[in-house]
């Protein structure tokens, strides 16, 4: 069989980047030809845990869409996403394998019947060792290294309402095989990742963004972690800017940035002009200067998104 | 927590109503108050299963819609279908808690993440022993009978392309924990289903039929196994009258009726007035008198609906 490329979403968090790494290991352990690859940059957290486990990075798909009609298709194995609007570009274009994934069910179809495992735990890194467990199959220290960083990742150390027992049991058999203290570890890889202190607006504004669609309306949602609001509350005029101007280009009816503050475990939800009725309606709060506060919130899949999906299919 | 219903699709075939039964089994065994469920009357190729291994028909659903919007939503686990065109009425107003199948994905949606493992075999049964071995739990020998007779079914006793190698093993198993020889059984099962002497064109026309949506246009497909033509020959202007009479009825673009005969492994794909350059194109065949010839074809799923699908969704 032709090769198989195991890709994360869109603008690739540490869970879609490790996922890739991961599960094309486990695939060709089992015989597939199968080929980490990711949809765009690694962001800082992830080249962290890449450098401290000495993992190269995926390789960079720019799109699957084919030049000709007869060229054979890209043949791809979707993890941590599932809505068309995360996935590569021309994803369209190519044959989806298989799907492994940890959130909500959106719009993808298949044309045949495909291997589909859809589990509601913190990150699919979780899913994925469950799959290493039932064929039998150790990560290398290297691949275990990278899963552990992607459950702290999605769970922020465990702090996250999407956290299960079967997350945090996988952390620490993987610290095993990885040989790493993962507390320690998990602190310095997010305050890695909470570092902003020299990007840009752009790059701050667009930080993994995530596009949704119900009712026939697209809005994008990104989310920046951080330990101290002050560094993106100081760049926060231009932040707004860049979202403002990104939401007319793509026409988006509206965009969203969660500033998580992972330390004190709250969200400050931005959004553009014109979003503060959608935004009240769905986290049943006032919002003030185009922000809603939100406490206790850090989970863009648990805790935002269905609340913002629920106003917008009406 | 509140009661369960695993609940296969609309006019249920053999493998709905056993998957209903096993898998509430499992669940059961796991702790959870799940019922099995049916949306609709069990044909009699099921009747003889359900007769033969002494299991109750499960519980019939005629609707999950609530009646006032404050009403606790019913618990539905689907099994053996995901498109809402295959539901049971109101399953938007129920809450599904997990989704097991082996059929392409559909329409299906959900907002938050939820149990889904959909894999490529010929039977949702296979899926479900799968799920049996994982959680270490032994089907009772009534349970194994009607799983096995849920694969001898689906994969027509191995002669359906959609047969895999799991499918076969599992029969194998399962016959053991059953006490029956699957072949002799099987074939006495399949004679019992394919026995329409009885039956009136209206429910000779609407035999196992599944409704398919693409490009916004629905059509339905009804599918018939027989080990002889001539008797539904005989009644086949009787049927026709019957299917053009529901095509009107509920508006579908077309409505299909699959005679496959388990003997010759082939099918006579009869379809009502104005399809036949969907059906010619679908199939590259000619037709003739409203029906087209397809060899070695047995399978809706992998053989007849991706092509229509694909005609229609153009």
């Amino acid at each position: 069989m032709s090769k198989v490329f195991v890709i994360g979403h869109k603008s690739p968090d540490t869970d879609s980047i490790a996922a890739a790494v991961s599960y094309s290991y486990l695939k060709r352990q089992l015989g597939v030809d199968a080929v980490a690859a990711r949809a765009g940059e690694p962001n800082k957290e992830t080249k962290f845990a890449l450098d401290y486990f000495k993992v190269e990075a995926p390789v960079l798909l720019e799109s699957t869409a084919r030049k000709n009609p007869d060229d054979e298709k890209t043949k791809l194995i979707l993890v941590d996403h599932n809505e068309s609007k995360q996935c590569v570009d021309g994803a369209k274009d190519a044959e989806v394998l298989e799907l492994i994934d940890h959130h909500r069910l959106g719009d993808f179809e298949t044309e045949n019947p495909i291997f589909i495992l859809i589990r509601p735990v913190g990150c699919v890194n979780t899913v994925i060792y469950g799959l290493y467990k039932a064929n039998g199959v150790k990560p290398s220290k290297e691949v275990a290294g990278m899963m552990l960083s992607a459950i702290i990742s999605d769970t922020v150390l465990f702090r996250s309402p999407t956290t299960t027992d079967e997350d945090k049991a996988a952390v620490k058999e993987l610290a095993e095989i990885a040989g790493v203290d993962y507390e320690a570890y998990g602190m310095e890889m997010l305050k890695a990742g909470a570092d902003i202190s020299d990007y840009p607006a752009e790059k701050l504004a667009h930080n993994d963004t995530k596009e949704f669609e119900a009712g026939g309306k697209v809005f994008s949602c990104g989310q920046i972690s951080v330990m101290d609001l002050e560094p993106i509350e100081a760049k926060r005029a231009d932040i707004m800017k860049v979202l403002e101007e990104t939401k007319a280009e793509k026409q988006y009816e509206a965009s969203y940035l969660m500033v998580t503050n992972i330390l004190t475990e709250d969200t400050y939800l931005w959004f553009t002009s014109g979003a503060e009725a959608a935004a009240e309606e769905a986290f049943g709060k006032k919002a003030e200067d185009r922000c809603v506060y939100l406490p206790k919130v850090m989970s863009r899949k648990k805790q935002v998104a269905p609340f913002l999906l629920k106003v917008y299919g009406k």
